[in-house]
C-alpha cells in the first residue's frame, strides 16, 4: 500500500508520518518512511535547488520538471521496490503537492502537469491519501514558530517565505483535489492538537485499510 | 538566429564556439554564448548533479527530466529574451544531445523524448546545428590527454568515463539525426586540426546564414 501525506507548510505531516508508522508497526506491518522532494540521494540534491530560497527566479515549468526528476528517481528506487515487496510506503507529499503548488498556487497549466505525470511516470497514484487540513495562518504560524526556535531543522524557508494569498490557494487546491477524488483522500482537521491529529489519522486508518 | 554546436566528447565544440563568434562579431552581429546543461545559475546546479560521476546510478527518465529542467529555464532566462533583442545565440549542445545521448545511446524511448520536448519546451529547434562529427577513439583521446594535463577544467568526467561503445551509438545517432534533418545540420569533419575545422564552420557560414 502507498499512503501519502499533503498539507500546508506547518499542518504536520513530518510529525503526524512518524505516529502512522508506529501504529503500523505494531500491527505487523512493514513501513517505509520517505518524502519529496528528496527521497533519494539524487533527490536530496534536486530537493537542495528546489528549496533554495535563492532559486527564486526558477521559472515554474523548471521547476515542475525537477519535481518530477526528483520524482522519477524516486519512484524507480525505492517507491516501486519497497510495494514489490510487500512494504507500506509512507510519503511525506507527492504528486498532488505538484498540482496544487505549481498548478492551483503558481498557475501553471493543471493539464499540463497531468500530462507530464501520464507521461513520464505512468500515472502512478497512491492508494490513500492524508490531507491535513487547516488555516494558513494557524500553519505559518507553527511553521515560523519552528523556525525561530530552530526545532525546524534541516527544513529550507523558500516556500514559509511566500505570502498569505499563495497558502490560501493551496488549501483551496488540496480541498478542490479532495472533492474530486472522495475515494482516495481522507480529510483531517489538523487545526487540533497533535495527539487529537494522531486519533483521527489512527481511526481513518482502522476504518479505511485494516481488517 | 539560434545555433547549436553538438558532437561527441573530445570534438571540439567549446573551442570553436569561440572562433564562431569571433567570426559573427567582427561580421557585426552579437552572440551570446552558452551551454547546455548549466547555461543559468539554476541550470549550474542541475549541470552539477547530471554531471557527477557519483550520480552514476541515476535513473535515465530522471536525468531526461533534469536535463529539460535545465532547458526550461535557458530558454526562458536567456534564449528567447537573447533571440528577441536581435542577437545570434550559440550553444555548446541542446536538444539534439538529449536525443542522442538519452535515447540512441542510454535506450530511452525517443518518442517519449521528443514528446516532452513538445509539452514542455514548445518543440523550440535551433536554426543551424553543426555537427562535428569524428571518431570516438580520436574524441576520447584528445579528451582525456585535456583531462590529464588539466586544460579540461570546470569540465566533468561522467560521460568520459563511459566505454567506447557508448560513444560509438552517440557518434552514429548524431549521424542519424543530420540524415533525417539535412536542412538544418551541417556536419563538419572534427577529425582535422583546430584552424582547418574552424575555416570549414566559417565556410559553412558563409554559405548558409549571412548573405
Amino acid at each position: 500500500m502507498f499512503i501519502t501525506l499533503e498539507g500546508i507548510e506547518g499542518s504536520g505531516k513530518t510529525t503526524q508520518i512518524v505516529h502512522i508508522s508506529e501504529f503500523l508497526e505494531s500491527r505487523g506491518y512493514e513501513c517505509v518512511l520517505t518524502r519529496e522532494p528528496g527521497g533519494t540521494k539524487i533527490g536530496e540534491k534536486i530537493r537542495a535547488i528546489l528549496l533554495d530560497p535563492e532559486s527564486k527566479d526558477m521559472d515554474p515549468l523548471a521547476e515542475l520538471l525537477l519535481y518530477t526528476a526528483d520524482r522519477a528517481q524516486h519512484i524507480k528506487e525505492l517507491i516501486i521496490p519497497s510495494l514489490s515487496t510487500g512494504k507500506i510506503v509512507l510519503c511525506d507529499r507527492y504528486f498532488d503537492a505538484t498540482v496544487v503548488y505549481q498548478g492551483f498556487a503558481r498557475g501553471l497549466d493543471i493539464a499540463l502537469i497531468n500530462s507530464l505525470h501520464k507521461l513520464a511516470l505512468n500515472d502512478l497514484k497512491p492508494d490513500i491519501t492524508f490531507l491535513l487540513d487547516l488555516p494558513p495562518e494557524t500553519g505559518l504560524s507553527r511553521a515560523w514558530k519552528q523556525i525561530d526556535n530552530g526545532t525546524r531543522v534541516g527544513h529550507e524557508t523558500r516556500f514559509e517565505k511566500e505570502k498569505l494569498s499563495f497558502h490560501k490557494k493551496v488549501r483551496a487546491g488540496y480541498l478542490e483535489l479532495a472533492r474530486l477524488e472522495p475515494g482516495r483522500f481522507l480529510i483531517i482537521d489538523a487545526s487540533k492538537n497533535e495527539n487529537q491529529v494522531k486519533q483521527q489519522i489512527i481511526n481513518a486508518l482502522r476504518e479505511k485499510c485494516l481488517k
